[in-house]
């Protein structure tokens, strides 16, 4: 039986469940609205290391651990990580997961990186290939601004597009079979689009066009619409970005509702002056092992799409005058009882 | 039934057809030891760009085309390109692929990204998620050594174990079901291995210990052992690296045998000057699709492990005293009737 809905979709026989989440976040993202849902927020941005690289890969070791821990599961008993990051050569996820001797499936999604590694964790565990499973990221703020900006000594106004890098990790543990709770059921892989946007302070509107195309590809194999859904999740388009998602849906003909919202709009306050909201691999991902996946496994929501988000440029390209190409991956999460 | 064996390997119960194979390489390549297997040898080294990251990209977009071609596949008929490449932000695939309109997988395995690629994109088919996929990756000397290294310009000696990175790119379409030729029977992931090493210009001793570690495992789980190979391939640990696989395998009692070949050592000859021989993503990419596909396809081989090395850490990580982890990923690949 073809497990494939259209072309970019696919349907999992045995939906993989989620036996655990994870998400080690920063200070700043401790003083935000979703602060009760992360497990460990960490006043030490450095997170006892002598780097910024070194610490977020230290945060992404501890949330792993956190993980493990809440699924009862022995790091000898994973089948595979899948995991990457926003640093040249996804150092944060190679240190990480240095010492595990799990198998391991290193990615690059930029941004979008949660929703690909469940995406792929998910065919690893329907297609027979696994049993147990993580997928996890990272991001920290410290870290990127001095490999995609500037100094942070320098100190340099933001403009009004910008977003704020989220220090943060997150980490799913899935499962064949279990129990009761949130279950991946399909996942609609993205397609690179480029909008012609070169300013690397607007990755919400460089996103956006790809989160639309990836949205209405899972809508159209699966035969959905937004209302199946009780809320629909793209991460990190930021507000700006999820203004122009709502405008092109619109000029789409389609209804774009209240059921979307965005992680990097819901992570931080509007007074925290973050200008258009969070963004990096570890918004989108403490946000899902955080909040969302507590909505879901508390029964507020039954059937929720993620639909991670990321800009696949680089300082290089964007200083040789590239556009930026975005992707978007879409997972639906559903509350199921045991299966 | 399951489709594993042991922790690391998987058994394909379907083995994946590679429809076909593309390599495109640079001149120095293309005066090696392997020419006449090369499909494409471009004399200039920009492939017609400004920069040498276009110049990478560009290569991996000809090759893509070019793999298409040859397997009679269009690209909106592929469910997949799982790809990356050395460059930060693996922007060489990412805009290689940016005009596709095929679901994108982005990964980072460094040298090792053509067989971690293969190992996914096998499982999506085995697992009945896709029916045609491409895997790919890519890499350039010129932009590889302005990034890991020095300027061009510099003229910097290199030093007696240091590899020459390959400018080459390296495609294989992979489908369910179809004709005669060479399959993925197996695929053994590899786990991260770290030996201790820091120096940047001996790769092939960081990266020795991750593939005996991935060969040992691969043998234990099928119960095989190297004679049921006609060749078993590393790829890219050069000759040092290969001098100290083959001293790892004689301290565990285990045979090493003239079977044993690397494809950083295949690529160049000695009187080309690049000392350990070649390096990077392209080495083993090009390798594999130009002289070992035909040597399976052509009667030579029945049988081959393909096993190529990465090495994870970054400029960054080496500059913060950090050591350099390694992984290797292994897939068997079979000489095989219709099935």
């Amino acid at each position: 039986m073809s497990k494939r809905l259209g072309k970019q979709t696919v349907a999992f026989q045995n939906p993989p469940w989620v036996a655990a989440g994870a998400c080690v976040v920063g200070k700043k993202e401790g003083e935000g609205p979703l602060a009760e849902w992360f497990d460990v927020i960490s006043q030490d941005s450095y997170f006892g290391e002598k780097s910024w690289e070194k610490a977020e890969s230290t945060m992404l070791r501890h949330c792993f651990a956190l993980c493990c821990d809440k699924a009862k599961t022995a790091p000898s008993d994973l089948h595979g990580i899948f995991a990457g990051d926003l640093l040249n050569q996804c150092v944060s996820s190679n240190f990480a997961a240095r010492d595990t001797g799990v198998p391991f499936f290193g990615l690059y999604g930029a941004c979008s990186t949660m929703a690909e590694g469940l995406t792929l964790a998910a065919m690893a565990l329907d297609g027979g290939f696994a049993e147990t499973v993580c997928a996890m990221t990272s991001s920290h703020f410290c870290s990127a601004e001095r490999q995609y900006r500037l100094p942070l000594e320098y100190g340099g106004q933001r403009t009004p597009t910008s977003q704020w890098t989220v220090t943060g990790a997150g980490a799913l543990i899935l499962k064949n079979g279990g129990g009761s709770g949130a279950h991946i059921t399909h996942a609609t892989a993205g397609r690179i689009v480029d909008a012609g946007i070169t300013d690397m302070n607007n990755m919400g509107a460089a996103m956006a066009p790809a989160a639309l195309d990836t949205l209405t590809a899972h809508f159209a194999d699966t035969g959905r619409s937004p209302q199946s859904y009780d809320a629909v999740i793209t991460g990190d388009l930021g507000q700006h970005g999820h203004n122009v998602l709502m405008e092109l849906f619109r000029q789409e003909g389609l209804e774009f509702s209240r059921i979307f919202t965005d992680c990097g709009v819901l992570i931080y306050s509007p007074e925290q002056d973050t200008h258009c909201g969070g963004s990096g691999c570890g918004c989108s991902a403490s946000v899902l092992a955080g909040y969302i996946l507590h909505q879901i496994t508390e029964g507020e929501w039954n059937r929720v799409l993620f639909a991670a988000t990321g800009a696949l440029m680089s300082p290089t390209t964007a200083m040789q005058g590239e556009t930026i190409p975005a992707i978007c991956h879409a997972v639906a999460i559903e509350n199921m009882r045991e299966v």
